[in-house]
Order: C-alpha cells, then structure tokens, then sequence
C-alpha cells in the first residue's frame, strides 16, 4: 500500500505562485481568504487524508460493503472516519453562511477533492455526492426546500445523491420512465427504479436526500419531459427531526471492478413522497447547471489517483534493486541498481509526472475561475470567467480520468508483477480510476459535448476565452529567447488545434458525423495543447527562479517541462491527421460487418 | 457474460488465403498437416472452447483458486474441463510422437491458444506451462529425462512449472539465490524460495515437473552462474509410477488483481531432488531457447483477450438502444438507435478490430515460419525464417498484450457504468489481460530486448527479415493503382520506421541511454508499421475477391484496413519524433527531482 503525502509544495506553488491566489481576498464576501489561512486549511486537509482516509483505502476495498435486508453497511471505519470528517468542519467548506457554512472559497474545495481522492477515493464519494444534492438545491430549490435541506447536508450530518440512470436510460436521459404524480399539499409521489446510484444507501449519515429525475403526468416524451425531485429517505418533521420512512428503498447493491467501499445501489420508489426542484420539465436544466461541476469534480478524482499512482511508483523505483543502469552501475555497493536508473523507468515516471502537474495547474486555474466568475466585481470579468468555466469541464473530465487510469497502469508496470498483488495495493488504483472514465459522463460523451455544444455556444466565444490567453501568452514571450523551447511547441500545437477547431466546426455543418467521428480526438488534443500552455507558464516562473533559494524545485519543473515538450506534445501531430480523416473511414462498413 | 465463437472463418482466411497454409504438407513428417485437417482440428478446438472453457471463465474468476495446508484447489469445474481437454487430445497437438505426441504443425498450437486465451485466460495457463517445460526438456534434456518426462507432458497426466522469480529477483535473474549441491547419483538437492509461480500447486494432474533456476556451489556471481533443473512434486520410480514426494512446497497462494482462477504461487524448495538439465552454468541459455517462444505465446493471450473482448463490445453496442444518429433516427420504430449507429462507438469498435485482425494475420505469420524454420528442405528459407521468429517476439508479446489490455478497457467503454459491474464480465477482461503486460518479461524488457539485442544481430540481419519483404510487396504494388491508398502509408511508415532504426543504433552507440528511453517508442513504432503491413497484404487479396462469392467479407477488410491507414497509422509521425528526442529529456532530471 503505497502512502500517500499531500503535495503541498506544488500546491503553494500552483496557487500562490502561479494563479495569484491572493486576489480571492481581495473579493467581497473572501476578505478572510487570505494565502495564509488556505494554506492552513490544506494543510489540515492534507493531514486528515493522509492519516485518516488513506489507512482505510486498502482495508475498504477488501472488505466492500455489506447490503442485507435493505441495509447497506460500509467498511469498518469507515462510519468513525466520517464522523472524525464532519466534526472536521469538511463538508461545509463552500456552503453558504447562511446554511452554516464557512462560505470559502471553491478553490479550497478543489484541492481538498483532489486530496480525498489520493487517498481514498470511495471515501470521497460519500460527501462529494452530498455536495453535488447541496449544489441543486441551493440553485434551484425553493426558499423553503433550501431552509430545510441545505444546513443539514452542510453540516454532514444528512446526505445526497443524484437519482437519474435507469436500468434502459443511462447517456440518453430522455428515456427516464419513473413518474411523479400529484400528492397532497404541492408534494408528489415519485414511482420508479434507478440504478448505479453512488451512496444511495449507507450507514454514515442519519439522513439521506435523493434528487430524482422522473416525469410529470403531462410530460413531453424526451428530456423536455423530465423534472426534478427531492425525496429524502425518512420525511423530515416540520421541526426538522426525523419523521417516518419514505417509500424508497435498496433493492440490490453493485459488485464491481472497484471503488468497493463506495454503495453503489439500486434504488427503488414506490409512491415516495417528493418535492419537486425548480420549474416542471425543466429538471434536465437543472442538471446541466450542476453537470459542469460535477464533471469538474470527476477530473479531480482521476487526478486524485494520478498523483498517488506516481508516489507509490517513485517510492518502489527508488527501492527496488534491478539490473544495472545502461551507462554503468550506480549503486556498485549493491547488487544491483534502483529501477530508478532505468531510462525506460523513467519514461514511465516523467510521463505520470509531466502531465500530472500540468493537470493540476490547469485544475486549478479554472478552480481560480470559478470563484472569479462568481464574485469578481467586474461583469466582464466575470462573464469571461464563466465562459472558460463552461468550457473546460469535457477536458478536465476526460483527460484527467484517462490519466488518472493511464497513470494507474504507468505505475504498476513500474512495480511489474509485484504490482498485480492486491496485498501491494497498487492494482486497486487501477480499478478505482477505471470508474472515473465511465460515470458523470462517459468519456466520449464528452468528446461530443465539446465538439457538440461547446465549440458553437455564442459563435465559439467560449473557444476564444481559452484561444487568447494562449495566443496572448505567446507573443508576449516573443523577446525571451530562453523561453523558446516552450513557446514554439506551444505554438505549434495551438496551430494545429486552431486548424483542426476550424475543420470540426465547417465539416461538422456538412456531416455531422464526421464532427462526431473526430470528437475524441479533438478532445484530445485540446487537452494536450492545454497542458503544454501550463507547462510553458509554468517554465516563465521558473526560469526567473531556478538561481534562488529552492532552485532545485524550479529546475525540476523545467526538466519536467522539457520532457513534456519533446516526449509528450508530438503526438498533437498525428492526432490532428487522425482527426481529419472523416467520417467516412469510421462510417463506411456496414453494421453487418462488425 | 460476452458469449465467444471462435473466428473460424477469420482464421481459414489467413491461414488459407493470405499465408498458403497448405505448404506445411508438403514439408517431411508433416504430410498429413492438409488445410482440411487443420480446418477440421480447428473447429473442434473451437467447440471445446465455446462449450466447456468459456462457460467456466466468470464463475472461475469470482470463487478463484483455494488454499488450505499446502494444497490447491482449482474452482469448481477445472478439473473436470482439464480432463475433457486431455481426453481430446489438447495436451500433445506439437509434441513428438516418439512420447506420444500428435506432431501438427506449431502453427495449429498457435491459432488453438488464441482461442482458449479468449475463452478461458485462467484455465490456458496450467496446460500452457506444460508446454514450455516439454520444450525446455525436449531441447536440454538427457535421454533419461525426456524418457522420463515428456511422456506425461504430453498425455496432460503431469503438469509444468518454470521456477525463475524469487523475492529479490524478477527482470534481473542475475540475482537468482536458490542453490543446488551434488545428491546421489547424479542428482542435486535444491533449496531456495521462488514466487509468481503460475500453476505451482493445483489439483488438475497427478504429478506437477518444476523447472527450476538454481546456482551450482562453484557458480560465478550473475546471471553465469545459473543452471537449470527439473524437480518433481513426487519422485518417480523406475517404472513410471510415483515415488514419495519431494522437498517440493507451496507455501502461499497469491491474491491478485485478475486470473484468480490460475494459481500463482509460492513454491518452497526444501533440499529437493532435481536433475541438471542441460550443462552447468547455462541455464539462462536453456531459458532463452524457449523465451521467445514462450513470449509468442503471452503475446497469443493478448490477441485472444481483445477478440473476446471485442466480441462483448459489439453485441452490446447492437442490442443496447441509446440516443440517436447524429445523421437522424436509424431505428424510428424504437424509442432509441442502437449504439452501433455512433460515431464514436464505431470508432472504439474499429479500433479493436483494425488491430486485432492484423495482429492475428501477424502472429500466423510468424507461427507459420516457426514450421518452416524447423522442417523446411532449404537451408536457406529455414535460416530466414529462423530470423524472422527471433525477431518478432518482443513485438508480438508487448504489441498484443499492449493491444489486450486496451481492447479490453475500450470494450468496457463501450459498455458504459454496465461494463464496470463484475456480473456481466467485461471487467474481468481488463483485469486478466493486465498480467500479461508484466508476466514474462514486463513489455518495457520485451522493448529493451528489441533495440539492445535483436536489432544488432548479425548487424541488422534479423530486422532486413522484416524490411526486405515489407519493401519487396510495396514495389510490386508500384503497378496497382487500387492499392495506392494502402501502399501509400505503408511506405511513409516503413521510411520513419528506417529511420528510427539508423537514429537508434548510431544514438545507442554513442549514448546507451538514448536508446534504452527510445526503447518503447521504438517498439510501439515497429508494431504499427508490421500492421500496417499485414493490412496492406490482407487489402490485396480483398480487392481482388471483394465482387465474386462472400463479397461481404472481403469488403469488410477494406474497410477495416483503410480505419487502420486513415486513424491508427497516422500515429507513427508522432513516435517517431518524440523517440528521436534521445536521453536528455528522460535522464536530466535528477532523482531527488521526481
């Protein structure tokens, strides 16, 4: 079981360095948001995960949870965990004040998530899902639902979940069938059977609250159809104690690949009482309005795993004695070398290590964003900020989680066959990460709603907000000869996915199906050019600081920058020939001969 | 459960149409080998491993192996299908017949592993042990022993092991520390502890034949001083009965990620009996003989994963109903298309398929010349196709197995949250294929063994067995304007791929490193253009027959084969680039950095 450290460090750097994280208490509303007191907080953060959560990891996952009778039970610790979390203050972090939370910033909340998911990834999930209900809420419930919901989700001590896949609807939501029907006072009774939903029963919590998708009597058929709910397990008493059990129910919980120790369950309804959240029909808005954050959420979790991954490789290539290195030995007191001498080890480390860091930096500049777009006092601040917060969810989901499960394998190759032990607890990484490519999305699904959605909105205005940064950054390099080496590979690839951004969008009108059939790799690719763009950000400030004291920490980041330029961006080559291949080669053998 | 077929008319294509199978009867002792016969012996292999190997491959998974007091229970079923498959005569198809074997062509083992790879990856690994310890004994072995042992090899009655790893040494059997000293008669008394041995202790046979990696009392340190020995579990008598049991133990059962229904153990050797096999001191030679064998057959294992995987992803992606084309409905009746109609759904399916099917062609090929090099009259053609299989083993082993793991995962993409739920077997497959990235030579030393060994021999003689008739076929298609669009690319890839090669061996000369960081690039390179072949050859046959009787078929493949030129070679651009970008960018990072 490889132990996990909070990388600190990188992130001070990344916020106080990089993004200016200071300029959140400069904000109405985060004056006390100083650099000092978030980097008090990670810090608090960093040791609950690794000294609370990530002892559970390997334990939870041999164990999983328990379901008999309708009771689903977690793995042992996992309750006491929970309660240590709650007490901790962990689940109000971003909730509003005026619900009892502490009304921080969301950034903090980001690298908190990236935290939990190093060190436990099923764990996190308990209250991530609570922050996705509190989320809904907050944004579309009525005054009422919100006074009676939303201090208790903040306060950990009531749960959420999102209820919306169903055993024949899981991408195509507009096949949703459980219904909702009128009940007594503006309540209604919601009437059907989801799957695959995360803490959909579980023993951390004295309450849990479901938001349901389901239709009206009077629904259009299709996502125009479908409106939102809440149903919360037992009916809360106009006092707010608990009153009787509502007709929900788990009829069954999923054995899976991995995150065991997270309740994945069937969850039935049967004429439960239910509240609906904003307007009728208009539950799939209301979705979307917390997709984005979800999604974001989701690309945490596969940099989460990403991050411990690499630590639990670092620490075996440091340790294991394997042959000799090609240019001598190293270690000639020993018998044989650390695998660490081993360029071909080191590939496989530098490649976790070179996008990871990007990953996190451009994580965390939209984390920034979100809190700009949010309270910045500028209106075109904000809108700009909102934009490339609208824009960046498909890529943050996709390319984190597919890192996150490349990262995974990179670091059980790097153990070899001791790597496929469970004892070892690397090829639970493995399984865990697999899950973060499928749900919220799956990963194609996101590949379209970029080329899909994103890419047109407001004529490519969302685009844009990422294109000029870019291409701002660039220029202004221009008289800075040692930034070359970044800058023209950047270059390079912005070109390429300026080229390919233009093919997507104008063969995209003519045939859909070409847009869609490039849709992955565009993705792709934007993903690559993004992380070069951190990277050569992050190789300004470090060429200006590799003198100094901690020099060797910036000379790192410049090596590593270095390997990313020359082993990692090549490939937007042959993904921009790939991509603009056409429909045709995708869509000319017929179904018969699959 | 993905049910499996054999791809029986996949495999008469190749072995009939693109590679004249029909010339191994007219090689001496094979006369009786005709393409009927091959065809007929196929299609019971494939009834066996449809009805009884597949059926056991998911119950296996979820009760794998039992451990209680030194012994191993198999899950239920096993032993009864390890029966069924001796009964049928599965054990002795290559063998000798002076021990009782069949004498078929290897080529008939080769395409019978696939299919018992994609039925049942658990269950192969007992009969597929034997085999290597057949061959290791049949090549090094005195009289005495191949009397002794290949007998009971061959009539599937005793089993094999290969004992080489132990805790402190995998990659680097230098360290090897198990010991041997002089017995009676002739024989040695080893002790030592090995791991990761596959099939160390079962309950399918009655005996189990260790082959065994120990050192001579006045053995030079590393890996010149390791020999080679046969140690039984039970001692056998004169007569051919068995004897007492030998110092022989299984001290634990590993829990791992996948092939829980293959037991990998710890064997313990306790001051027991062996046999020298081969000559003092060189049993790293005897292992070599048989490791690019064995390294095809892990490679085999890859190939047969991805068809079963790819058998699941399709009859899913044509029963599940989500969403609609991107060009309109397909399937107006129903309430949604099925998921074959997306772009991005053809595109996870042809990406499995375009490799699978030219890595089949591949691994045929190269089976077939192994026939040739052992039985072919002309001493020349068995020289060149000596070459030719000593070759390609890294390529196939890391190339399929790469390509295993990926269609495996991909195939559960396809399947969305459903593929990640243990019940319906997709995720096993990612979960079995993972091992044979690691097992027998992690692909990383499949890629080192590319560049650090093969590539020099003979100073390049092995890879002008490749190059010369990958060039040879592009110049007699110069006339064929129909094959322009295959040749084409083919080319282009050939000319980064020569490239490549003069980069690496001048580079490695100079800087051993820059080779060992170009390594894996290197071979990944190498693939794609060996594909990229086969699918060339495949596309020249199917253009000649795509009019006339099963039009379909063959208009299939030219299908498949221009998804591989326009979406998967495009690739070889990019690795060719970031593998020329020599050591500095994986060496200039010190250690203390990552």
């Amino acid at each position: 079981m490889p132990a996990y450290k909070a990388p600190l460090r990188e992130m001070r750097f990344l916020l106080e360095e990089l993004l200016d994280v200071g300029q959140l208490s400069r904000l109405p509303g985060h004056e006390e948001a100083t650099p000092d007191t978030i980097a008090a907080i990670l810090a608090a953060g960093a040791e609950l995960c690794e000294r609370e959560l990530a002892p559970l990891n390997r334990p939870g996952d041999e164990e999983g949870c328990h379901f008999e009778n309708g009771v689903v039970r977690t793995p042992a610790g996992f309750a006491e965990a929970y309660r240590t979390f709650v007490a901790g203050g962990w689940t109000s972090l971003a909730a509003d004040p005026a619900y009892g939370g502490q009304g921080l910033p969301k950034i903090v909340n980001f690298v908190i998530e990236e935290m939990i998911s190093s060190a436990n990834l099923s764990f996190g999930i308990y209250p991530g899902l609570s922050g996705g209900a509190y989320q809904a809420l907050s944004l579309h419930g009525s005054d009422v639902l919100k006074a009676r919901y939303l201090p208790r989700l903040a306060d950990g001590s009531w749960s959420g979940t999102m209820c919306l896949t169903e055993p024949q609807c899981g991408t195509d939501l507009g096949l949703v069938r459980t219904r909702a029907v009128p009940g007594e006072d503006g309540s209604w009774k919601i009437t059907g059977n989801k799957i695959f939903i995360s803490a959909g029963e579980h023993d951390l919590t004295e309450n849990i609250v479901h938001l349901v998708l389901a239709r009206l009597p009077d629904a259009p058929s299709g996502t125009r159809g479908i409106s939102l709910f809440v149903v919360p397990k037992f009916l809360p008493n106009a006092d707010g104690t608990l009153g009787p059990r509502n007709g929900v129910g788990c009829s069954r919980l999923e054995h899976k690949m991995g995150i065991r120790a997270a309740a994945t369950c069937a969850i039935d309804f049967d004429e439960a009482v239910g509240w609906l959240v904003g307007r009728p029909h208009k539950g799939m808005s209301a979705m979307f309005t917390m997709m984005n954050s979800a999604r974001l959420g989701v690309g945490l979790q596969g940099l989460g795993i990403a991050e411990i991954a690499y630590q639990g490789a670092v620490a075996y290539a440091r340790e294991r004695l394997q042959g000799r290195s090609p240019s001598g030995a190293k270690a000639p007191d020993k018998l044989a070398d650390p695998l660490i001498v081993h360029p071909d080890v080191r590939r496989m480390l530098l490649t976790m290590k070179a996008q990871i860091e990007a990953s996190r930096a451009l994580a965390y500049w939209i984390g920034l964003e979100i809190d700009l777009a949010g309270r910045h006092p500028d209106p075109a601040r904000r809108q700009a900020a909102d934009d490339l917060v609208a824009l960046m969810p498909p890529i943050i989901k996709s390319g984190f989680t597919d890192l996150g499960f490349a990262a995974a394998n990179l670091a059980v190759q790097v153990w070899g066959g001791h790597g496929y032990i469970r004892d070892n607890g690397m090829e639970q990484l493995v399984r865990d990460a697999r899950i973060c490519q499928l749900y919220e999305g799956a990963n194609g699904i996101q590949a379209l709603d970029l080329v899909g959605r994103k890419l047109g909105t407001g004529t490519g205005r969302l685009l844009r907000r990422f294109f000029h940064p870019v291409a701002a950054f660039i220029a202004e390099q221009q008289g800075d000869a040692a930034m070359a080496e970044f800058t023209l590979p950047l270059h390079k690839s912005l070109a390429r996915l300026q080229q390919a951004t233009a093919w997507v969008a104008e063969t995209g009108l003519r045939r859909p199906e070409a847009a869609a059939a490039a849709a992955s790799e565009y993705l792709e690719l934007f993903g690559l050019v993004a992380l070069a763009y951190m990277w050569a950000r992050m190789a300004k400030l470090a060429l200006g600081r590799q003198q100094g004291e901690d020099g060797a920490f910036y000379q790192a980041k410049l090596a590593t920058a270095r390997f990313f330029m020359a082993k990692l961006l090549p490939r937007h080559a042959s993904l921009s020939t790939s991509l603009m291949a056409g429909a045709e080669p995708v869509m000319a053998l017929p179904e018969a001969g699959f």
